[in-house]
């Protein structure tokens, strides 16, 4: 089986290089940054941290280079998706393609150049330390099922998940993908951009009362949205927010918002809080709040 | 006529030199900036920009210096009118006392201390640019009028307003001055924390079509709070904010609150978003916006 990461930073290369454990997957990757895919191809992917990977994985910043694939897995940022799939389509003419990007909307996106669309939701997280080299945060569950639009077949889902979990990354494949990519979509959008906003981490931002409301606030219209298309969370995302903000879990955690704040990167919040408005506008749900925070931050990126 | 100047920053160093012109107005001024308070005592108080003067005012860090005074102007910003007049109340034991500083509330703190009281509202602005030297920046309309749950005597309301007015600084008395203050408020409540909050001078965030829009969903609740007291605005605050934008009148100007969140200093915010929201909980008036506007920028003070 041949799979090509889209996309190699932090949550790219945990795939890539747990996937590049197993005999019988050939990994490649998709990416950019020169110096990365040349230490890849040197020296192999390594993963240091929660669990100390080496994996053999080809990089390209070429996307003519890639084969044909059976799967793709898309982990660029939200805003450079349609760029990244366009121009690795043909890899996947035959393949079938899952997203694990932060934020709604990646699939959209993804059904414009292939035929075949895996939903997905990723909890582990990571940063790059070095070409070649990142540093594994955070273990977690990853969700994958048929995107409703454009689905991969089920047996093809469950095939990248039995691959994804033999790998080292715990996957499941279920029908309806949209739960947990609800929780954590409202998740991110009701924490992120509130450190982005304040300079706080996630502990300090859940320490002032008026911010904690505000969070269940964004919380509560993010239900709302998901609720009105029948969607039903597999937990509640207030209880992620709690957990999060214990010391020994994320309470010394700058949101990957914050962290673009201040290198003055573009975020994804056009993803979190403008794709939870934009969900909202056409099903008529109000989400004054989220719309509120998406004009703050479009803000302060128009002020670099 | 005496007149004690509370808190000689640019607002106040305004007053204080224009009324100090006057041959029958003998000006004090408290502050606890020492620097400028010797070099307002050896050379005088110095306005340069939109007016040239040089008044001749006694400064003191030391209240119990303050003679009996007619009139009081308090000047210093929100958060420290209830130190400030604490420390200077026995000066006005047979005075009345004017507030002319930014935001609601500020009477209310003044009434705590002194018996009668004039509600006011200020447009000229500058900025310390050395100790003793104030540039003023825009000349502009004062108004002053009796605060209703102590209120000055009319007739002192007139009498210091037409001090003012001869001194330079042209000032109105009016029975009901809440509708030129509430004006002014809305206007700040809605525009200096979108600069402070995004980076933004004034006329690029008006020229960010989601954040007009927030400005006017916050001139919105504002006037929502305003009409819930009878208080009818002697204009739009919308006018002001189309008007401000202007590239001749304040494009590029910085709001006093992100000059703050600049400096690191405490901003306004509790007197402004937090006054409209404060007024509007008691009123039985939703303010959802200015809640989080006041959130918000509260958590950026807490992240200093």
């Amino acid at each position: 089986m041949v799979v090509a990461v889209v996309g190699c930073g932090a949550v790219g290369s945990l795939f890539a290089a747990n996937l590049a454990t197993l005999d019988d997957v050939e990994v490649w990757a998709f990416d950019l940054a020169r110096e990365h895919v040349d230490a890849i191809n040197r020296d192999g992917l390594r993963l240091t941290g929660a669990g100390e990977v080496t994996g053999r994985v080809r990089a390209t910043t070429d996307a003519a280079e890639l084969p044909s694939c059976d799967f793709g897995i898309v982990a660029t940022k939200a805003m450079h998706t349609d760029r990244a799939v366009a121009a690795t389509a043909h890899a996947f003419a035959n393949g079938c393609v899952a997203t694990v990007q932060n934020g709604i909307g990646n699939e959209e996106v993804l059904a414009r150049h292939v035929e075949r669309v895996i939903r997905g939701t990723t909890f582990p997280a990571g940063k790059i330390v070095a070409p070649g080299v990142v540093q594994w945060d955070v273990k977690g569950d990853t969700t994958l099922g048929p995107f409703e639009e454009r689905p991969a077949p089920f047996e093809q889902v469950e095939r990248l998940a039995d691959a994804c979990s033999r790998g080292g990354m715990p996957t499941k494949a279920v029908e309806d993908a949209r739960g947990p990519q609800w929780r954590k979509v409202i998740f991110n959008a009701a924490t992120n951009p509130l450190g982005a906003l304040t300079g706080l981490t996630h502990g300090r931002v859940c320490e002032q009362p008026a911010l904690r409301r505000l969070a269940s606030q964004l919380v509560d219209e993010g239900k709302a949205v998901a609720d009105a298309q029948g969607i039903v969370l597999d937990a509640d995302p207030e209880e992620l927010i709690d957990y999060a903000a214990r010391p020994e879990v994320a309470y010394d955690h700058k949101a990957s918002m914050l962290q673009d704040v201040e290198a003055r990167r573009q975020t994804e919040v056009d993803f979190l809080n403008g794709g939870i408005a934009g969900f909202g506008g056409r099903l008529g749900v109000p989400t004054p709040t989220h719309q509120t925070i998406h004009a703050l931050v479009k803000g302060v990126e128009a002020s670099w």
